[in-house]
C-alpha cells in the first residue's frame, strides 16, 4: 500500500507511544510527516521513540491547547491524525480542569483553525473504549449507551462529539476510532500515569511483584500497536469511514490473570491478587472487550498479532532498550 | 410545602427567566436566596424580573467562570440551583470556545469548590433536552441515545455528566433536570439568542409577522414556567431523585403552527412558512416531545398548565412590563 507517499502528515502527540509507532509505518511509507508533541512529562512522549526516524520527519514542540501554533502546523497537510491526549483517569479527577483543556478545549481548537485554514484535510481521531464506561452487555459495540464514569471519560466523549459535529455540520473529513487498550514498543511504562499495562510491563521486566486489583478475572481486549497503526492508516485512507465512528478491539479476550501468566512465559515475577483501593473501586468497569465488526466490514481491518506473540515482541523490545525507558 | 423556609438558597443565573421566577417562589417559601449573575447581554438577565423581590434577597454580580468568587458564594448553603448557562445554538458553532467554558468547565467549577468547601449542599442542575439531538423515536425518555447535534449540546452533556460523576464518586447530592422549551413571564424576548419562543413572543406582541422554519408542523413539548418551578423545588426536596438525571415534559406536544395559532388568540400577527435556512438546516431535531413518567414516579410531578392557558398568562405579563423586555 503506497496511499501515503508524498502525503503531507501531522501527528498530535507524534512523539509518544501511539504516535511514534504511526510516524515509524508512515516515513517508511514515504509520506512527509510531522509531529507535534507537547513532551509534558508522564503523558507519554519520548524522543528515543522516533530515533530511526529523527532526521527524515520534523519535530515540533508545541501544546494542542496553544490554538496560534496550531494555526500554521496544520496548513498545507493532507492528514492530521490527532493521538494527543491526556488519558490518566485518576489524573482527571485530581485536576479536571487540565483534563478538560487537553481533551475537549484542543479538540476544537483543532477543529476550528482546520476549519478555518484547511478546511479539505482529513482527521483521524483516537478516541477510547472508556467512554463506554460500565459495560451493559458484551461485546461492546457503537450502539452501547455512552456512560463515562470518570472526568476523563466525560472529556473523551466531548471530544470525539466535536469531530462528528464538525464532520456533520461543515462536512469536514473526520473520522473517530475507539481504541481499547493499546500495548507495545515506545509504551509508556515509566509510571502509572497510562494505564496498567505499562506498570504490569515495568514491574515484569524489572523482575518486581505486581499486584492485581479486584479478583484477577477482569476481561479486557488487547490491541499489539501495529494493530492499531494499521487500523489508523485505513482510517485515513479509506472514504467509506468519513464522518464514522468506530470501534477497535480483538475477537479473543483475556483476564487479567491471563494476561500476568502469558507475560510470565518471558519475565520471572510474581503476582498477588487485592482487593480494589476505594478511589479505583469507584471507576472500575467490570470486564470489558469491543465489537469492532463495523469497521472491520468498511475496511476489511482485523488485529493479527494475539496477545502472546505481542508481548513477546513487546518484551524483547523494551529487553533491548530498556534504559531509555525507565 | 414549607420545605424552604429558612433555608439557605443560592440560585446561578438566578436574574434571567427560571431563575428569577424560582427566586420569587423561594422568597415566597421563606428561604434566603441568594442570586448570583453575570448580567452577560443577551443572556436572560434582567434585573426588572427580581424587582418584587429585590429588597428580600442578596444578589452577586459574578461569573461562574470564576471559581474564587464561587468558592466564598457556595459556602453554608443548603440548597444550590445551577441554571447559569450559555443557551444559543448557532453562538455555540460561532463561538465554541465561550460556550464550552460555560456550559462544560464552569459546572466543573461549581462542583469542585462545592466537593471541597460544602460537600453536603444538595445540588439541581438544569440540562436540557438538547442533549438528545434528533429524536430516534418519541416520546423521548431518559434511555435515549445521548446524540447532541451542535457544540452547545455536546458541552451541555459534559457538564451534565459531571454532576452524575461528583454524585457517583464523591456522594455528593445532585440532581438534573432536562428541561425542555420552556416559556413564560420573565422570558427573555429582546434577541433571537434563547430559542424561537421569545421570538415568536416579542413578534406577536408588537404585532409584526412571524416566519415559521420548516412546514410549521414540527411538535414539540412545551412547560409553563411555573410547572418548572415546581418541578425544581420537587427535585430540591425530595431525597429519591438524588444523584439521578430525569425529563421534564408536557404529555400534550403542539406543532409550532399550532403554537402560533394559540398566540393569535391573544395577539393579532401574520405569519408566514418557509424553507429552513442552510445553518438551521443542520442542527434541526425535527420533532422532540418528552417522556417525564420517571420523574412523575418519584416525585408526583405534572405539568399543570397546558399550553392556551400559559400562553395567555405570558401575553398578560408582557402586556404590562413590554418596555422591560424590549
Amino acid at each position: 500500500m503506497n496511499y501515503f507517499k508524498n502525503k503531507k502528515i501531522l501527528i498530535l502527540g507524534g512523539v509518544g507511544f501511539i504516535g511514534s509507532n504511526l510516524a515509524l509505518r508512515l516515513v517508511e511509507d514515504g509520506a512527509e510527516v510531522t509531529l507535534i508533541d507537547s513532551m509534558i512529562p508522564n503523558h507519554g512522549g519520548n524522543l528515543f521513540n522516533i530515533s530511526p526516524i529523527r532526521d527524515l520527519c520534523k519535530v515540533n514542540f508545541s501544546d494542542i491547547r496553544d490554538a496560534h501554533s496550531l494555526r500554521y502546523l496544520v496548513q498545507a497537510q493532507d492528514i492530521i491524525f490527532s493521538l494527543a491526549g491526556q488519558v490518566n483517569h485518576l489524573d482527571s479527577m485530581k485536576d479536571p480542569f487540565t483534563d478538560l483543556e487537553i481533551n475537549s478545549l484542543s479538540q476544537i481548537n483543532l477543529l476550528e483553525v482546520c476549519r478555518k485554514f484547511n478546511p479539505q484535510v482529513k482527521i483521524v481521531y483516537s478516541s477510547t473504549r472508556q467512554i463506554y464506561g460500565r459495560p451493559q452487555y458484551l461485546p461492546v459495540d457503537e450502539k452501547h449507551p455512552i456512560l463515562p464514569v470518570d472526568v476523563n471519560g466525560i472529556n473523551k466523549v466531548a471530544g470525539e462529539n466535536y469531530y462528528s459535529l464538525y464532520a456533520k455540520v461543515y462536512d469536514m473529513d473526520c473520522v473517530s476510532l475507539r481504541l481499547t487498550n493499546t500495548y507495545g514498543p515506545r509504551q509508556y511504562i515509566r509510571g502509572a500515569t497510562q494505564g496498567f499495562i505499562g506498570v504490569f510491563l515495568r514491574l515484569a521486566l524489572q523482575g518486581q511483584p505486581i499486584t492485581i486489583f479486584g479478583d484477577g478475572l477482569q476481561r479486557r481486549d488487547f490491541n499489539y500497536v501495529d494493530d492499531v497503526v494499521e487500523a489508523l492508516c485505513l482510517a485515513a485512507s479509506t472514504p467509506e469511514v468519513s464522518g464514522g465512528v468506530f470501534n477497535l478491539g480483538h475477537h479473543h479476550s483475556y483476564s487479567l490473570l491471563d494476561f500476568i501468566q502469558l507475560l510470565q512465559k518471558s519475565c520471572d515475577f510474581d503476582y498477588k491478587i487485592e482487593p480494589f483501593p476505594p478511589e479505583r473501586a469507584k471507576i472500575d468497569i467490570g470486564d470489558y472487550y469491543s465489537d469492532y465488526s463495523l469497521f472491520k466490514r468498511k475496511t476489511g481491518w482485523a488485529p493479527v498479532v494475539d496477545l502472546e506473540e505481542g508481548l513477546l515482541k513487546t518484551v524483547a523490545y523494551f529487553r533491548d532498550n530498556l534504559a531509555q525507558y525507565l
